[in-house]
């Protein structure tokens, strides 16, 4: 499963010692080929890490032959010492399976401001490099663990299983400590080219990654990455690829939300009833973030005039008077004021559904959250000291 | 002090019932003029209160003669019924006091979506007429409490105590539940029209109450008054009593900060270096709102990484490494990486001081915010169940 579900590609995951606890933290994912076609989407934060400086550039050239990932640190703010440690390890890696440097994309996370220490880095290249399997995958999703308690995979196939889509994942949608969230590899033995995976991938994160949201805290490090071997050789439909992509991506994005950190409930937002597909978003974000119905949800407190509260916030088309508000499918605001029986919303379940009707269009968008818990504050309070 | 430390200001406090729990609910302040200038500022939520909705309306007329306060239901999302007990609200006051209830200011606190009770309300406003008092500041300022745990006044003269201006606050910044959040009331007995004033409070509350953000959520029901009773018939310089306004309200507004729900660190944010004055508010409402960095700040750890994460999303001029930001004095960011050790960092008290240089100009801006705890979890996720 994982990265390596999809012909055409091995992997890997060792510990290297770059955390000092003795965990899984290097993983090695290698295209075989024969193509070695890739598109890669970044964080938009514009304080960068190191790795996402470099990956941008060699996804510039459409081509990736590995990929190195590492937990135990998130080479950010690092100055151009650790922009040079990132390229030490792409060089190093060419060295070891023979490709070139400038075909090797970088992933880290971990703390922020701190350097790697390299020389288990280095020759823990080496390890991984030895380790290389078809059967590679699982391990690899172990080793870019952080705090996640569970590793994520996922695939989808192509029509009676001429291509495949798999992928791995870490990190707590932007909950992650240290801001060093989520990372992300997509493999592919369809055979297609750099400009298609580019386009399947930005569809798809559009309305995946992009639009989880644990605790608007944008990372320096997020990177997904889709690589393509053209192994099956078959080179499917446009929409065929584009919706197993989709569903790769939906898929650990939802467990992303489920394994974020201190969260006791996912929230799905979803907005309808909006003039755009804009607004629906700036209003799925805006009462995601609200760190005040993060906790009623957390207090299992079905508290709408929060949700209100949010909305009031936005520039999207609506009239106040004229808003609904659904908890778990109780329209508990009507027209802008109190509508049915708030006791009537059941809020036991791990998942609680906000629907919020504009009333101002047909367009709509959904966001997921998670609640705001004392967990969360305790485990984010002591993370680096 | 309080509201009647400027002369020609009457003002009450008292339990009518409001609440449940038999705490003083029920605040009226009196302008007993010559004069009955007065300005608002009001919150920019959308979704507004039907006490903003009434009162926005008092002063475009520019003269107000009572305030009446309110604690224990914010009267926020109560559609066109709602509307009415605001309107029944001045109504009454009118009534009792004897003057027109076009110039009866109205705000409430608390819980949104439910009803006030009425009767009680009503009621209440007879006891708060007959207890109005040159010295009921206080009890005024008492009334209008929430979760506050101590009730926030203010006062400032002018040359020789030649005039006066006074006031009180109500609110956690934006910490306090239900969104209902900051009260304030300023009265003065210089001798100004309200031209005057509405300049004078627009300064000032622009670089004092719009500069502090516990928690990054908006309010319904925000509402800011200056009311001028002339008494002391000096009509003092434009720039001196600015100055006076601006001093009150950064004072209120710290005392907001220092009470916020919760908060066991108070942080103040100073962005320097910046192109624009707008560039440094829109840097420092990112940083203060991160909430990785308020549970960073509440475990007493120096995690400058989270700084730089937060400036990284904004729009301000800047370039990444050419960032620096010092957390207590201790320049921990250097060039947007590791700068002096974050050992010789002191956070063991409450005032905690982030500075962060933008190196892209000479404007600078400080907000105020608090840190992120388990204890505003507990309160926020079990207030209104």
């Amino acid at each position: 499963m994982s990265v390596t579900a999809a012909k055409g590609f091995t992997a890997s995951g060792v510990a290297a010692g770059i955390k000092e606890n003795g965990n899984p933290d290097l993983a090695l994912v290698v295209n075989n080929g024969p193509r070695l076609a890739a598109a890669g989407v970044f964080t938009s934060n514009r304080v960068k890490a190191a790795p996402v400086l470099w990956s941008e550039q060699v996804l510039k050239g459409g081509q990736v032959s590995a990929v190195v990932l590492n937990s135990g640190g998130a080479n950010a703010c690092t100055g151009p010492l650790g922009f040079q440690d990132t390229h030490a390890t792409a060089e190093k890696t060419a060295e070891v399976l023979g490709h070139s440097a400038g075909e090797v994309a970088i992933a880290s996370t971990g703390l922020i401001g701190l350097r790697l220490p390299m020389d288990p880095l280095l020759s823990g290249l080496e390890t991984a490099a030895a380790a290389l399997s078809e059967h590679g995958g699982e391990k690899a999703a172990i080793a870019i663990k952080t705090t996640d308690t569970v590793h994520k995979t996922a695939v989808a196939q192509g029509p009676d299983g001429a291509w495949t889509v798999g992928g791995m994942a870490k990190g707590a949608g932007m909950l992650a400590p240290g801001l060093a969230t989520m990372l992300v590899v997509l493999t592919t033995d369809a055979d297609l080219e750099a400009p298609a995976l580019d386009a399947a991938l930005r569809d798809a994160t559009r309305t995946t990654f992009d639009r989880i949201d644990s605790d608007g805290c944008m990372s320096t490090n997020d990177t997904v990455l889709l690589l393509a071997s053209g192994a099956s050789g078959v080179t499917p439909a446009a929409d065929a690829f584009a919706e197993a992509v989709r569903t790769v991506c939906a898929d650990l994005a939802r467990q992303l939300i489920g394994d974020a950190e201190g969260a006791s409930k996912d929230i799905r937002i979803e907005v309808v009833g909006a003039a755009t597909e804009d607004d629906a978003v700036e209003v799925g974000r805006s009462i995601a973030r609200n760190n005040l119905l993060k906790c009623a949800i957390h207090g299992e407190d079905p508290n709408w005039g929060r949700v209100l509260s949010a909305i009031g916030t936005t520039s999207a088309v609506f009239e106040p008077d004229q808003l609904n508000v659904a908890i778990n499918d109780v329209w508990v605001c009507k027209n802008g004021s109190v509508g049915e029986d708030r006791e009537l919303v059941d809020m036991r379940y791990r998942e609680v559904r906000i629907t919020a009707d504009l009333a101002a269009g047909s367009e709509s968008a959904v966001i997921w959250a998670n609640d705001l818990t004392a967990d969360y504050v305790h485990e984010n309070s002591a993370y680096s000291s």
